[in-house]
């Protein structure tokens, strides 16, 4: 699930091992550019870390960051 | 299925859509480089089709094709 | 350079390697669900070969195809 | 330049936009994985961080971060 904080959504996802996040971070990098919204992201080996937040609204949460974040749970294996 | 025939091995696959597709095939681009053996493959939006011969063996299926056939199968969704 | 024939426009790239290949074909991915426009592709090692058309037109070449074609022009090392 | 510290190599790197940068990533990804040798990397739009440690060594650096931080640089664009 998706932790909401004042400025940010953020999730964790753990896959079986580097292959299998590979594979969700590639459909990730698609979606980001689509919803022309980009993730603060970061990897290790099969663990995937994923921040959102809309800096043009001055570092808070909004539609593009729920929207995005929506789209992400729905490419999870 | 894998698709036997004197040269090489192929089979089709279909996902949800060109996404879905991408992330199959960019996890399989790692095991193909990682197998130091590189399919002849295309893609349409949601379809994707792989064949596995060995041009270094004179377009014969070789125990490199069966491995990276398998290794391809484990990463399926 | 692209050709153009009654159907499609159609180009053949070719890279070092594998794994060149594979940074190219990562970015067109990416521009072909943004422009909501998807190739006809193959790829063998370092070699690429990209085929637009657009299908709902009965298989000409439209705007779309063009559009698509000048991205991919953009993302050539 | 990588900077080298008691623990790690650590690396930024920045790119036309966010296309370019997965452009990068995606031709790391297959690298790491080949040398079977993973690093601690980041995103944002377009910028990368890359570090490289060995977690076997006791966080470390050894041969396989240098041989991986030469490879990543022989695909910079």
């Amino acid at each position: 699930m998706w932790r909401e904080t004042d400025e940010s959504l953020e999730r964790d996802f753990e896959f079986k091992d580097f292959v299998a996040a590979w594979g969700f971070l590639s459909q990730v990098a698609i979606l980001a550019e689509k919803h022309q919204h980009h993730p603060e992201w970061s990897n290790v080996y099969n663990r995937v870390s994923i921040r959102l937040t809309t800096h043009d609204a001055g570092n808070t949460i909004t539609e593009k960051d729920r929207k995005l974040a929506a789209a992400i749970d729905q490419v999870l294996p």
